[in-house]
């Protein structure tokens, strides 16, 4: 049987002194750890970019398909993935917990144990942890600290009419993973002697459990001194994004069905859920990649990253936010989180 | 009838742009506020504190006797106060919220001008908000940044033995305000007919539904040119803090029972509920005043804030964590969140 360590029995500074061991200072900034009341960062000519991502158990993840370490890694991705859309290099992270009593500290060690790979991969440093108890469930409360360069900070509302539209990776993957995950999870609790059948979606899967915030673009833009007129990215998908980067830089945009990169594993099971894959890459979310705009003048540059891809272009009508299809059909984009319109 | 807007009417983002409204820039320090992936803050010469605070409802807060204005300025007093225990100044604010379906837009907005005020009150910058929805109750987590001076920061670590403890305000009173709040749920829930009588218990509270951090004193010692060698604010009770800075900085503690202030009104209080004064003081929690110490050489000019009390001195013996009781009877000091000791 497994060990199983009540959180009262270590109390909670002591849960966090145990949770904290074993993290080491990546950034030379940190002036400040776990163990004052506030964490602190030095910024010599740099600014400090800081984000918030307040996920809650039943809404933002499910427990009975996503193991604890997973999930450590990736709201650590969430929270830097907008660090990483705002042009900057991640440095610091706290964590906050509400944990229900269904918790044993060695869930909460294996949560950690996420964490920790997650501040390994994108070297920054733990700085910050707080622990509560919660009535229901699991709460998890993230904050990101970022430093950009004076002159390199994005911001959504610089892009300019005639600006290309480009988007990392590939999208609607996220969807289709969580679609798989949560099809095996009803078949399981119809029938609990049945194995998991996901061999042949583990790309789909790996998108929706491990999702990577992307600094190697981040990077390779910096290397070929390409700064992107406006930047976002794509967490509740790319309908959604494109809106936001056309209100905020009053732009319209056209982007085209043809060009939207959609990897064949997420196509496949797309079709197989009788989904659009379009769709899902325009409403999925949670795919994390980056949408961004740069000038004309930069796309032979950019075009030598291969894991970016242009979409579309914005232009100068403000209510125009449109999709091209394939069939030269132009719909207009919608989001959810928009509200009714 | 009151009037009530299901949050699903407007959607996320007409939410947040709906509750941003009317708050204005305080700081210099601002470069980005809310619409982009992250806040942003220039610091030429500052180093950047950070703290992130979870609030969740039936943990932190009952709803049934805290009207939600009044929340809206606790938290943000509360992240700002270990802001103000670092010895820096508060630059920005970012807000969480996590919305059961039982919260309409005009709930939600009545907790944001409890966040406006205090962010009036505090001259600081709203930079993020966020919403999502919640399975159960109302889930808060808030974000500060503050600034401070190269040579200003204070830590939990720089006590040395000798150096006066001293505390701000007045202890325990958050403490009895809560029993009196619950005192008269419990009336209230046996006969809806009666009315709170909570008359003769206002400064108590007070102190619990809305607490100041104290900025007045950080000011203070600037002004005196008095900078303290350890310092932690007074979230989970006096013997907590004490440990904590002991802790941090290898010291042990001597404090004194005749010297911890106590209000006349939460002395009082507590007589009526059958607790100790003390207790409350010490265990209590939730009065967000300073804990600090000084060396024996500022003493004179500290004594000059009226605001603050000197309640004993660090000693050179780790294991020494004492209260000196007015029996002269010497008594070890405990705390909940330290464990089972």
């Amino acid at each position: 049987m497994e060990k199983r360590t009540e959180i009262g029995s270590l109390g909670e500074f002591g849960l966090i002194q145990r949770l904290s061991e074993g993290f080491v200072s990546h950034q030379p900034w940190t002036i400040l750890g776990i163990g004052d009341d506030a964490a602190g960062l030095e910024a010599n000519g740099f600014k400090v970019v800081s984000t918030t991502e307040l996920l809650i158990e039943g809404v933002h993840f499910d427990l009975s398909y996503t193991p604890l370490k997973h999930l450590g890694f990736k709201v650590v991705s969430i929270a830097l993935s907008d660090i990483a859309a705002m042009n900057a290099i991640p440095a610091q992270l706290s964590v906050g917990l509400g944990l229900s009593n269904r918790f044993s500290v060695e869930a909460v060690e294996e949560l950690y144990e996420g964490i920790k790979l997650a501040c390994e991969e994108y070297k920054i440093d733990l700085v910050g942890g707080d622990t509560t108890s919660s009535p229901q469930g699991l709460i998890i409360s993230v904050n990101a600290l970022g430093l950009v360069a004076e002159d390199q900070l994005v911001k959504r509302s610089g892009a300019k009419p005639n600006d290309v539209i480009c988007v990392t990776g590939d999208l609607g993957g996220a969807l289709m993973g969580l679609q798989s995950l949560e099809r095996e999870k009803q078949v399981y609790l119809a029938n609990p002697d049945m194995q998991p059948e996901l061999n042949e979606k583990n790309y789909v899967v790996m998108r929706q459990l491990k999702p990577m915030a992307r600094f190697d673009i981040i990077h390779d833009l910096k290397e070929l001194g390409v700064i992107p007129s406006s930047m976002i990215d794509c967490s509740d998908g790319l309908a959604s994004e494109i809106i936001h980067l056309c209100n905020a830089s009053g732009t319209g945009a056209r982007i085209f069905e043809k060009n939207i990169p959609i990897d064949d594993e997420t196509y496949l099971v797309a079709t197989e859920f009788s989904l659009s894959p379009l769709t899902a890459a325009l409403n999925g979310g949670e795919d994390y990649e980056l949408v961004f705009t740069i000038s004309q003048s930069d796309f032979d540059k950019v075009s030598k990253i291969t894991d970016v891809t242009a979409i579309g272009y914005m232009t100068d009508l403000p209510n125009e936010r449109v999709l091209v299809m394939k069939s030269e059909q132009v719909v207009a984009l919608t989001a959810p989180g928009f509200g009714p319109q």
